[in-house]
């Protein structure tokens, strides 16, 4: 391995979405993960043996990877947050559900390191919020309806990534102002509704599509996720695009950014 | 005109449809208007004059058309039908909201001459449910979800066209028994739905879209209606069938079977 | 009419795009036909009186339209312009197929008048390919396939619009430098290709989708356009937005930018 | 392990759909792999210890399983078969490529054993194939175009499953008989054309879209593979349904009219 390789260290190692970033940093060239940890005993995961995470102040400062990448809790990542920001060592995180508190703390950590959050990894699903907003902007006065479509066994509806995008149609369209989950019966459209359908189906891992209609022309815009592989990539992007960076408050927005430099 | 072409009587010519029709029938080769009539006066339509549906029984008498079709309102359509039957005359009728015992006066009109009733004329949406019975018998336990698109002034939701595709869809799988119209906050799947989804927006003829999906895999069977000459051409294709045939109960089924042979 | 209303001319009365463009306007609240005229005599369109092209300097001096639409050939379209220039009244042109000298002779008018020339009048085709840019720029390396689908008597492949939203593509994807039409065959894809396919099939007057994948996701970009009325719409739009505006020489998407002021 | 369990062989245990098939069969519950075999030395595949290939006659003798699972290549999956014939397992094969001679292999096995063979294991391929013919069937006369996407390091266009599908829309629809891929140019569409396109991008698993359009509307059955996994449960599918049956030459539609049942 090059001097030049991204050393990793991984949180939640032993979790649905640590396991899919240690896969993705093994099969990436260029990408080592130095430290794995998990809170409870597990298994090396693609051969990467996982510590506990009751030593990852230790592990931290005898690897010193160039960030770390944290799926994990709300709890859990406020703690490794503080950890990185004593260690030094960058942190990209995509741990939902903090609290208001929870992220002052998060956001304190960022006065020493930079600190990189976001709900979703998918560098598809950046671009579409891009595009929605500019094609939302152009075309005043059309009617949106957003389309979302995930697996059976996923319980809220709609989708974070739904709620998103929605606030983004509606930061450029000020005119809407109404969510409507779901028509029955005699229900005539509001001139400010926005549509919002949550398909429920099979094991789809994930698909956002917004509809813009008007003027006998319409527009779809639509994101299709084919496995949660793409979000584990994006964070290595982001931990790529982190390691080495001045401390502050980042989004995935900048990774896009400067992907399009 | 030859000989050969096809007669029609035409009521509700003032109306939507009935526009539609003549508008069609008169860009049609072959097809001529013989009789267009209104319940109020009104202006020629594509240089066709319409006359005073009280007068629609000479009329019949005088011209003979080879079918009438009516696009109109249940009570209206129950007095041509009998007026049909009275003088011979094959009956088309893609009016809707009939009451029962309307239906039972239809059914009575279609022992003296033909009668065809029908809620959508297009060829596709025809094709459509055959294609999504078939698809949905081939995949037994896959989740099946129906979104419908249409313009913004409609009011009901689903589309009636959706609610006999989803009637296709439990004929064909009997674990499936429950709708559900929409999703909002903790909203998990339950085994029997089958979700429907009513988008309003723009000025979308009508779409309809069947998603089944499982196994790591999706099917999806979509109709578009480009603007509601489809129906009137539709309309058009029942009456050149039901010409000439025999008295008698038709659904438009059994004019794609024929232009199957 | 209120003396706040718009006063049109349109040239190509008879053809088929100037036919839409008078029909759309008659139906649009606050906008008069003041002049129609036609190269060839042409019986009213929506109840307007179509003049004898060769008068419409004399026409233009009386009723003073506040501007002109013209949607004809090269030849009439920069003759037009010259009257246009003249009269002092502002142009929106839709012709296309424009030698480079004619091009110049459109640009010399436009010192004297304001001259707004496109080759897609829809608001949501201009939307796309700004979706299309900001998407494609959000995501470097990931491959680009263009496929569009038109009406089966459409000749030329692929469309205006198609090659339009291709140079956009590579404006921002520099590494895209083939257009590949059709593969078949052993056709391993190049790395700078972009594919671009072409769907001829049925009446469908005019579908744009861009596809982007890469990374296990995928982005599809899709313009409908219900029918020709809403190129027809647009050019309204145009006319209302270059009323009284400053010479120069405008593109559609300037009327966007207005829109979404 | 129930008794009741499904016992299968696999072949080409180190190739990419022998390991997806193992991978399946040991994540599904009832199911077990008595015997996979390579034809080179191979470590083991989730936990499945892996032979030799030379030795398979002995391990059919000595375990007996219920199925055996082949995506090899021809020559291997015809002596694989005769394998079959000679132990009287019954098999399943998902190779591609056979010359006439090997399918006459093939198919004399099937006189000792049954023998399923089929190039997409996908149930959902099969749907959309029923789907298609019966929708092609009943729209005489209207345009077909069929567009495939697969990933961009797939060397062959259309792919095999676009091929079996258009097999299927020219025998129901005989006025279709020229393949066109791609269009460019002054390129009118003739009337017995069907377009065929196909797209290369990212690393899409496979999409199979047809459209029939005419009489102003459409209608797009699109079937999409999540990965490649679909193939592999198919494949169990299939080998669960051969256990236990007569010897004869079945396709995976058998094993779709079983279950919709």
């Amino acid at each position: 391995m090059s001097a030049d390789a991204l050393s990793l260290a991984v949180t939640g190692a032993g979790g649905r979405m640590g396991r899919e970033v240690i896969e993705a940093a093994v099969d990436r060239e260029g990408v080592a993960v130095a430290v794995a940890v998990n809170r409870t005993e597990t298994d090396p995961v693609a051969g990467v043996p996982v510590a506990d995470a009751a030593d990852l102040d230790d592990l931290l400062a005898s690897e010193a990877p160039d960030a770390l990448i944290d799926f994990t809790g709300p709890d859990s990542a406020v703690a490794y947050a503080e950890t990185c920001a004593d260690a030094g060592v960058p942190l990209v995180t995509g741990t939902t559900g903090f609290a208001d508190a929870q992220i002052d703390d998060l956001r304190a950590a960022s006065e020493a390191v930079p600190v990189l959050k976001a709900s979703n990894f998918a560098r598809g699903v950046a671009a579409l919020r891009r595009a929605v907003r500019e094609a939302a902007a152009a075309l005043p006065g059309y009617d949106v309806e957003l389309t979302e479509t995930h697996h059976n066994a996923k319980r809220d509806a709609p989708s974070g990534t739904a709620k998103s995008i929605l606030d983004d149609v509606e930061s450029v369209r000020e005119d809407l102002d109404e969510r409507v989950h779901g028509r029955e019966g005699d229900a005539p459209r509001g001139p400010g509704e926005v549509g919002v359908h949550a398909r429920r189906a099979g094991d789809v891992t994930g698909e956002h599509e917004v509809l813009l209609a008007g003027n006998r022309e319409t527009l779809e815009l639509t994101h299709r996720a084919g496995d949660r592989g793409v979000f584990a990539e994006g964070a290595l992007d982001a931990a790529d695009w982190i390691a080495g960076r001045d401390p502050g408050w980042y989004g995935f927005g900048d990774v896009l950014d400067a992907g399009a430099e």
